[in-house]
């Protein structure tokens, strides 16, 4: 049974035969983890099951409006569920506190988008052309015929937002759209899910954000730009590293930039290192030297230096790369 | 024939008897007015019409990809045009120094989707429930047959775009995604889209951003902010007034925030504030105590005074309304 794709209207059988139900987001939910994970919940429950969502770290607040009674770290919420089902992770090593409660169920599910994922679970729905898991979800709930209603339909809305950049990013699809479009008919109130998503964001996430910005470079003729974070800036206005999440992409929406460099300051000489390319630059290439790796478009690495060092360092490999890319 | 809409058959039917139209988006052209603009045109040139956009100022930079040799500012580009049609604007106000070129169109036609907009031509659609003008034109297009290429499926997603937030605004709609989803049978590029407009940021935007955050103020217990640009301020960055539009927006995305100012010294003693509200407040009533006006969640108004006297004004009116609001 193992080892390939089961059809979606056997998961979907699978899960209308049990009573009880647990799911498995991964760690460090985003939206769409926990908004597909919401939206099966809730309609495993609207059908009479036993449901709950098992996590082992905190629901980030930007989410928490998710969570209408599902979550639970109580790994006994369920006596011998007869369906455990990890949902936007296809390794055990994504959900690493939950695995033996994980194998626990009867039968064991996983439902997932990451091209990366190998189906493990003894039932498995792994499909890398899908945007977000949060459309497999609206395919399984179709197929088991259960009804959309305006929560389940803004959780999933929630997690096609958040993986496909509101529908900017390459992965999002004419589907994406379509599904969107039927969640209309559920009633959701898309405009309020984006005040929920978006205009949440801490004071102290502007405040580094504008000090980062501070620090911005461009260099390699226009092609590239850095900036960096220290920890006394952090400190300074009370940020956690985790709120410096998007300068990377700032820097490479800057007109004629090819190479954006976000560099971290995680400790003394230790220095982590987030890269992204717009069209032609490679920044896998570039990370590899620092014995990092990733995506031509997005890579990372870990220089183990000081501040200054490490940015010497990795100007000069930037500019290389972009005189090698130019040549 | 004034005073009143037409159907998409009647207004498709004129364009599909002339063989010359000129089109007159509005001034200060955004996403959605250049977007449709260019769908259109494109569409009436492949089908064998002589077409051109007339504009009156430049092209945004942002957009320019939008500008396959339609815009001109040549008002005798065509003699005696058949069709002369306004797009996105429902006022000779929005193409003032194209008002006389626009009446000499044997027919003139008003496509818009601003609830404001009165019919004012021989023949009218003004749709207040379309999200975006671009709506409007796919189902002219539809209505005349007109096959939609990639070109005018990516002009038209530009539009959407722009005018919906990404799909996040309160006006978009399920429609706006059903259109968007029959692009893709276009063959759009729709992220290729999102990089011509999003990631071409000048970096004197970026610096000016970050200049302005640095003042930013938090006050009325975490519920208002605001930030302030002085002339100074974009001398010293290079950086342009237009070049400061977002920056509200991020004030009033911040956690709790439910008035956000951001105040602009235009001159010694001309500062003109620009307010939103996220959801229970009311910036309308703010700006109408200094003679502005607007909407319950955007408006504005101007000042004139010293940039520390406005503003101190300024934060005692929105403290005192944010206090009536609590009683």
């Amino acid at each position: 049974m193992k080892k390939e794709n089961q059809s979606l209207e056997q998961i979907g059988g699978k899960l209308a035969e049990a009573s009880s139900v647990l799911l498995f987001p991964h760690v460090q939910m985003d939206g769409d983890a926990l908004g597909s994970s919401a939206a099966l919940c809730k309609a495993l429950r609207n059908a009479g099951k036993k449901a709950f969502i098992l996590i082992e770290d905190e629901v980030p607040e930007f989410l928490s409006f998710l969570d209408n009674g599902y979550c639970t770290k109580d790994q006994d919420c369920i006596e011998d569920p007869d369906v455990c089902i990890c949902i936007d992770c296809g390794e055990t090593s994504r959900f690493p506190g939950r695995e033996q409660a994980f194998f626990k169920g009867k039968t064991t599910i996983c439902v997932d988008h990451h091209t990366t994922s190998e189906p493990f679970a003894d039932y498995n729905y792994i499909d890398g052309s899908s945007a977000a898991t949060a459309e497999i979800i609206y395919k399984i709930l179709s197929a088991m015929g259960l009804p959309i209603d305006k929560e389940i339909g803004e959780a999933i809305f929630t997690g096609i937002c958040t993986d496909t950049g509101n529908f900017q990013y390459s992965n999002a699809t004419k589907e994406s759209h379509l599904i969107t479009a039927a969640l209309y008919d559920a009633g959701i109130d898309h405009s309020r899910i984006a005040v929920e998503i978006y205009q949440n964001t801490r004071v102290e996430k502007i405040r580094i954000t504008s000090k980062i910005l501070d620090t911005l470079e461009v260099f390699a003729g226009g092609k590239a730009a850095a900036a960096y974070v220290t920890q006394d800036m952090l400190r300074q206005v009370g940020a956690k590293m985790e709120e410096t999440e998007g300068v990377v992409e700032t820097l490479r929406n800057i007109k004629g930039v090819e190479v954006a460099a976000f560099v971290k300051e995680q400790d003394e000489n230790l220095i982590k290192v987030s890269m992204r390319a717009k069209t032609s630059g490679n920044v896998a290439d570039i990370a590899a030297l620092f014995g990092g790796g990733g995506h031509v478009k997005a890579a990372g690495c870990t220089i183990r230096k000081g501040l200054a060092e490490a940015q010497a360092e990795l100007k000069e490999a930037i500019e290389e790369s972009l005189r090698k890319a130019k040549a």
